[in-house]
């Protein structure tokens, strides 16, 4: 028998936790009832999630509890949480990542104080220069990796090469029977666009381009990151951030426009009944909590944060994504293309 | 009698002109037939504009022709555009505005040709230290003002600065009933976010805020643009452009999925039928055509760049929109605001 995957869950962050986390938890554990290739080790307050198990009939051989009486408030700063969050139910995730006892670790907490303890106890690999916050984005004939989304608002040529390398991996990791492919976000794609640093970075992109790690696409602009044409965006985290939170925006401004049209008389809401089952698959298509997690790459090992808004739906997804992502072998992949680079 | 609004317009620039600019015209005239407080002066092959009007049987007192053989190539760049554009219909647009025969330009042509001879012919205004591209964004409650979109690709606390002072500017000869509240585009809406060149701006433009020139509502994130808490969102080129393609490409990804999804059975194509002029209503209220138009800012005069595959109805609005901006009185708003400024 294989080493089983092993996910660490902070059941403490977020909004309406343990309840969310352990409700979210319910639902993979109901939905995997065939599998016996996972354990789940849940972090938090024992009694507390005790009872939400007893509240919500959980029964299963696949979860390990660990009790961690501290929580990371969300008052926490970057600059304040290594001396304060030590021992709290997202610290031992992680540190029970680095003792090898879990693959990933994933919470809905506090993002500056996941992303600065997961630096400090994991360590960086070697070959990354930084690491970086991906995302997964629906296009036309798919899904997106995106990053980075905000962990380094100030990149130079190496770091986004390292970008490259890293989501290649975690989209062949995610995806292993479509190749990735890579583009860079720029305001054109003609060559002569964009900074020196864009300038370069493509430059080196394209002497790296190869069906072993990833095939480069050039640049891409922000109306073509949907088309489907390349899968893999890079970008620093401060484009990559506006660029999500943009789109995001939009989805909202527009849905609520639509919601209101289709509800402003007797004809438009009679409408809504013929179209029902056609505007509900359009509205799942679009649905953001099959989006939740953006994964923290560059580290020695995987660290998963949901939406600290997100429902129990969305957290589900989120421990779908980290159980894909060890079951696609990601590190296996991360090291594969960083020596094929420096090959 | 007041100075008439004189608007040059380069007839002979973008996809399908001067056909597509010349029904745009005729459209402009006949939704202005009752005001006679405008001239349009048009620049191309005086024969072929002569013959399009007679096609379409446009005759106004409002109209000037001035012929202009040559015209603006889509290939050339703006390295060669100072050598050979000279005399076309696009240079002799900015020509007749630095005369004083004109208040604004238009142009469907080359964009980087077009920003790089408005800015050697008409000059930067002294108190500018970089002019701007701005453009015009749906809100929840009407209109932002967004810029820059792409003139400039790296800027400093100064340049946004003179942003916020020329987008409110704007802001206030085309809304003149509402106030103009900036906002500066960040990752994170605390004051500790984003680079140290953003955090310097915002303290200037904390300083700056006033009923005067314009209310300084702070950061502001991607998924916010359009809520409309604030209505001029300032931000660098580079990142601008990325901002908006990526809305408008996202848009486009949602309509082109909701279209599918209303036309894949029996049911939801009647639906449509019941909701036609809900949906109607609510596509005209995205119809990009009504928000052509970006207008370069802080040169001695303001120059507008149609986009150049736009249509008719779309060249239209962009005849509108010079308008609008003359009659609300731009430039003096401008010099109002950097006087403020400068106090």
């Amino acid at each position: 028998m294989s080493k089983k995957i092993s996910i660490a869950i902070d059941a403490m962050g977020g909004d309406n936790s343990p309840d969310k986390t352990i409700k979210g938890i319910k639902l993979f554990l109901d939905k995997n009832k065939t599998h016996d290739d996972f354990i789940l080790n849940i972090f938090g307050k024992e009694s507390d999630i005790k009872s939400k198990f007893q509240k919500y009939k959980i029964k299963s051989n696949s979860i390990n509890i660990i009790n961690s009486n501290k929580v990371v408030s969300d008052a926490e700063t970057p600059m304040t949480a290594v001396k304060n969050s030590k021992n709290t139910s997202m610290w031992n995730c992680i540190q029970h990542q680095l003792d090898g006892k879990s693959d990933i670790s994933l919470s809905a907490g506090n993002t500056g104080v996941l992303l600065v303890i997961s630096r400090m106890i994991l360590k960086m690999m070697n070959e990354v220069s930084k690491p970086a916050l991906a995302g997964l984005w629906p296009n036309q004939n798919g899904m997106n990796i995106v990053l980075d989304l905000g962990a380094n608002i100030e990149c130079d040529d190496q770091n986004l090469v390292d970008f490259a390398e890293l989501g290649s991996a975690l989209f062949k990791s995610l995806f292993p029977d479509e190749k990735p492919k890579v583009s860079l976000l720029n305001i054109g794609s003609e060559e002569i666009k964009g900074t020196e640093m864009l300038k370069t970075t493509s430059k080196r992109l394209k002497a790296l381009s190869s069906d072993k790690n990833f095939i480069y696409n050039g640049y891409i602009e922000g109306n073509n990151i949907m088309s489907g044409d390349s899968n893999v965006i890079v970008t620093d985290g401060f484009t990559g951030n506006i660029a999500l939170k943009t789109a995001e925006g939009t989805v909202k401004f527009i849905t609520k426009n639509l919601k209101k049209s289709l509800t402003e008389n007797i004809f438009s809401k009679l409408s809504l009944v013929l179209s029902y089952f056609s505007l509900k698959r359009f509205k799942e298509k679009l649905d953001p909590r099959k989006y939740n997690g953006a994964i923290f790459l560059g580290l020695t090992g995987p660290v998963v944060k949901s939406h600290g808004g997100i429902d129990s739906i969305g957290f589900y997804y989120s421990i779908d994504l980290c159980y894909r992502i060890v079951k696609g072998n990601l590190m296996n992949e991360i090291r594969k293309n960083l020596n094929q680079s420096s090959d």
